[in-house]
């Protein structure tokens, strides 16, 4: 189910048909306008109730008879504070703690953005999708693979902003490796916030970093720290060194971000056979106990933070080592790392994978699996909804088209049916009759214009049609759409008084020289 | 859920394995080995069930005040006599003459195979996936895309014999236009039942084709008449002619079929804003009620004959009038089929589609959706699961291969999970500890060969070795598959006494010049 935004459907079907007519210039690009996604139906449940407990129970047990390493000694302190076993860095959690201290978590709350129609809400049935995160490397059809750098990371973040379907950026869409690490996170930051105007990622990379990204985050949307605290306004993902393990600058993310009360998602890197028990059900039952003892560490830092439950389990191939993504033991782990959430009634982070190294068949059925496990496990925040390749490796850009073209669909797979009396069609069809067709018929013409999802990719010419243009792929029209997308790019307004606190800050920092590069 | 078939595991991932090993022979391909599938969650209600009932009011209103046509005096006569009203060949039908008919349908029934591992069981959490049906043309990297002949079309029965994952012939995979037509049905028919022992589908093209298709089955199997009867055989799909129409062949193939007990599957084709109404929710009222029509008329025919409600709605696209497939619309009408299935406790049927001009990314996406809407819809058979491309224009041998791959995914995100004791992992994650790896642990050396699914087409490799191997995509990997497959295809026994009596039989029917050519 969908609910229209009100005042946000600056680029939807009405203004791109609009622009079919008259004009030279390349034919709008067909998007939804901007709204919020909701299921209409409850997420699949995989395995039983009984299983669910099973999984959960053994998760205690590994932490409470094994136990996770803290690499923190500030926050073995606090652990030590609420109940926790320590030795060394080792920390042992009774069940109680963990289960007790989760209770607090939001079910569900608001990701604020610097413009309020991009608010985006989570838990429930509500799903947002995100761009990609985190890729060293970008790659498009004429370039080629190549390091990441800010001018890609810039047409990254152009993308993000023009497309209605990528409700948030989830990261650094490719890192600008051509920005020194110290002042890095300074430039990215300030792009994402002035060239996009929808809610943002800061990394958990070391203390100043996430304090950076917090105070740019404040200042953006142009409110007090107390405003800041209220409304949860930057999010970030803590990774947990799986197996067992956190680290000093995740750790230290968790504090910065839960003390601040902004969104702290816990996703475990749990692939299986790897990093984690060569079976599914272990590698979840790895996955939820990191998750539940870092998610138990952001209550125990401030009781009632927003925080999210991340999955992110999925295999290696067992030949190579190699990732592998958008294999069914990825849906089957996106499905019910799903169930377990709703267990705990945490919002629920997932992703749209690819282990393919090109833009083609594999690249997208690995996709739309990843899309199937998402949807139907319920996820709430999709990260890497856009552009992600090579498991992670590359950013793509013609991917990135794809995959809103695919995050489209399922938007309006997702949303509501008409079931009026009109469209039950009863006259429609009295009107045609046995043996005639609908190509004129009433209800054809006054419906036709926005009857059906129009593509962005999706070529239904017929074969001779199709081959005289030169048997065009979706890979070559993800091309087009992409650069079509930056050359209509309009930065989003933002008030003077702001972007020049926001380039003060910035380049006070920069003066400062940043943040440590020694982690 | 699946459970395996106990001899069937002929091709299974052990004896691939074995073949690995010392041979300079191209590695097996990895196929799961031959077993059943089965839901193992409910299916996903899209509409409530007040929408339910509420299509289920408005398709009986279509039928009771505006009728439908049938072409076949023969049909009239049987409907007058069940209380229809006959006007020329309109036939409009009283509310409870359809509510009354269509519960004598079978809610699952089995397909019989000449190879009894084979048979296939229709019905409740149960889904089989088909070949490919009816493509005029066939198509392959080398080759191109040519008109159906009889080479191809006997390659594509050998790759439905050779992969595990096919359940049944769906229609000829590609018609072999190069037969002439009154003899067509003759050798193709011969064809299914030699080069295959998997259960087939007869086309209701007249009396005699259909007929023929009967006796072709029953000699297969080596059973009587009588035995035939008890034991469904053979399948056929009726079309109907929408808008509200059915035709003589098809008529004519009901009356053959069910008065023998042999399964009808009634499939309207119904593509919103062409031949049925331009919203979803009309279309599947027309659907419903031309489904609703023909099943009715197979239990007048004869009462309690296996029939399978056919689902078939898409949406064209209202710019060019093409049909468009795999689109979330489409998705939404299998989604709903299967509601209004269930609730009349019927065999569903839907299927594997995509619109795509090449085996690109689309036809990927567009056949992974489309996998997605007849798996979460409750999908018993699933035509075309394999081959299908450019709208049915062409079977695809390249096609044919990725699909099985999606095919499999399906089938083993399905399967159980092992949730015992040593799956949960506690013992493993205890030996490797915070910050270890499980490549070496005893859990992952006991399980690793048999961990995960073993893709047919992805390619995991990373990028420097793909590189160095040529840049392979999906579509290169597939042609090299089917080619190895074809090599490895072995000709299922034959008793040959049968195979004489076939043979015999086809000799005979073909002197006397066959069917006729004027339909």
């Amino acid at each position: 189910m969908t609910e229209p935004i009100a005042a946000g459907a600056r680029r939807g079907r009405e203004s791109g048909r609009r622009r079919e007519g008259g004009s030279s210039r390349p034919r709008a690009i067909p998007q939804l306008p901007r709204r919020r996604t909701e299921r209409p139906f409850p997420p699949v449940e995989l395995i039983s109730a009984d299983e669910v407990e099973s999984i959960h129970r053994t998760s205690l047990r590994v932490l409470e008879e094994i136990g996770m390493d803290f690499m923190l000694e500030e926050a073995r302190l606090l652990l030590k504070e609420a109940g926790a076993e320590i030795q060394g860095e080792r920390v042992r959690f009774p069940r109680q703690l963990i289960e007790e201290r989760i209770k607090s978590i939001p079910s569900r709350f608001t990701l604020h953005a610097r413009n309020p129609e991009n608010h985006v809400e989570l838990g429930g049935n509500r799903m947002a999708f995100g761009s990609v995160a985190s890729p060293p490397n970008s790659a498009d059809m004429e370039g080629g693979r190549r390091t990441g750098n800010q001018v890609d990371y810039r047409n990254f973040l152009k993308l993000v902003q023009y497309f209605n379907a990528i409700a948030f950026t989830s990261g650094y869409p490719v890192e600008p490796v051509d920005l020194h690490p110290a002042i890095r996170h300074l430039e990215a930051l300030r792009d994402m916030a002035v060239l996009t105007d929808k809610p943002f990622h800061g990394y958990s990379l070391g203390k100043e970093r996430i304090a950076d990204a917090i105070e740019i985050a404040r200042i953006a949307r142009g409110i007090s720290h107390e405003t800041l605290e209220r409304e949860p306004s930057l999010f970030t993902i803590v990774n947990t060194n799986s197996p067992l393990k956190l680290d000093t600058p995740m750790l230290r993310g968790i504090i910065e971000m839960a003390s601040r009360n902004q969104a702290v998602c816990v996703t475990p890197f749990t692939l299986a056979g790897a990093m984690a028990p060569v079976t599914v059900a272990g590698a979840i039952v790895e996955q939820n106990a990191e998750a539940l003892a870092g998610l138990a560490f952001t209550q125990i830092v401030r009781k009632g933070a927003p925080a999210i439950y991340g999955g992110f389990t999925s295999n290696v191939d067992m030949k190579s080592g190699a990732p592998a993504f958008g294999t069914p033991e990825y849906m089957k782990a996106c499905i019910i790392g799903g169930q377990l959430a709703r267990h705990y009634n945490i919002p629920y982070r997932t992703s749209n994978t690819c282990a393919a190294n090109a833009v083609d068949a594999q690249a997208a059925y690995e996709s739309v699996f990843s899309l199937w496990g998402a949807t139907m496990g319920g996820g709430n925040l999709i990260m890497h909804g856009a552009g992600w390749l090579e498991g992670g490796l590359v950013a793509s850009f013609e991917k990135f088209v794809l995959d809103v073209d695919l995050i489209q669909m399922v938007m309006e797979f997702l949303s509501p049916l008409d079931m009026s009396e009109d469209a039950l069609g009863l006259d429609a069809i009295r009107e045609v009759g046995p043996g005639g067709h609908f190509f004129g018929a009433a209800q054809t013409l006054a419906r036709y214009e926005h009857a059906f999802y129009a593509p962005i990719i999706s070529d239904w010419r017929n074969n001779q049609q199709w081959f005289a243009a030169g048997s065009p792929d979706a890979l070559h029209k993800a091309n087009a759409v992409y650069k079509q997308a930056l050359a209509e790019y309009a930065e989003p307004a933002m008030d003077r008084a702001i972007h020049e606190e926001l380039d003060d800050f910035v380049e006070r920092r920069k003066r400062e020289g940043g943040a440590p590069t020694d982690f």
